[in-house]
């Protein structure tokens, strides 16, 4: 099972949770671990702070002050600071799931980054029950 | 099930594994994989080395002068620095366990990573058997 | 089940998915999730472009320019960059299973990330089937 997404800026951050709960609601029944898969190389998929937006707003910053999008790269198609970007945040986040719910924290959220859009992203899910 | 943690200082990082094979010997038995879960934004888990406590200590300074506390953020709370490392070091990790042990390298820890303490931590352990 | 690699340079990054469909095709079998973890402290392992291997040479740039190897660091065996930068790359992935191969995305390759070599290298295996 996957989702679907439509990126609109270069940098952005969707949060994935209530997607997950509403499409993939029959994937996660009972308890166990929900694998979230980013097949992209220029987008990842984290866990944080999901309340105040600026929380993702100043990772973003700092990620385009650590590796600018303007730097000296020898990857040619211009978005070599996208993939550097996604290997640092990771492809890929499992989380826990109890009674078909994601066990996330009290503030946290499942956020897929984009760091090459605008673009049409999909996360792959699959899982593993106890 | 979880283990619980006080950390003392802002930035700490505080060894797991003696308290998994203590505490979590009846999760981990036989062969599987231990998934390590972190349901908080200012604070990560990771496996590097154990046995010289200053190679954590200059992830730590690395981490300060690459994301400094005391920087431009938007997020109003003053811990936007402790978010973004949490991200980068990442809230999950998963390890291979073998004849109910941790199948950790000759000089592997598994670290839960505080960034914003002190603080009471939870670490949420699920067990996935072969 | 395990992967041994040699690598021939301090930085180095060593895709990993022929191997794995050569060497460990009995093990993935069918569909689920494969867990590849490294048992070493100065090196990571990662998912990203596998077409241009400028991708992760660029990778390798940043990461030395944002942790450099000649910097003042306390860990007294001359190599304590190249922990850092494992911790930030991460000892372990999971990659989606399908039908026996990895469904990796269209430019996606697995690599194992050398900071401290050359040195022999190994890279655990384990598949847990849905």
């Amino acid at each position: 099972m996957s989702l679907s997404v439509k990126t609109s800026a270069r940098t952005e951050f969707v949060p994935l949770s209530g997607r997950i709960h509403c499409d993939a609601a029959s994937l996660i029944e009972g308890s166990g671990l929900l694998h979230l898969y980013v097949p992209h190389t220029t987008a990842g998929i984290c866990v944080n702070e999901g309340d105040d937006p600026e929380v993702m707003a100043d990772m973003g910053r700092v990620l385009e002050r650590l590796v600018p999008w303007n730097a000296s790269y020898r990857h040619t198609e211009g978005n070599a600071a996208a993939h550097v970007k996604s290997i640092l945040v990771g492809a890929s986040v499992t989380v826990p799931v109890r009674g078909g719910r994601l066990e996330l924290g009290r503030w946290q959220e499942i956020f897929l980054c984009e760091f090459d859009g605008p673009r049409s992203r999909t996360i792959r899910m699959r899982f593993l029950g106890e």
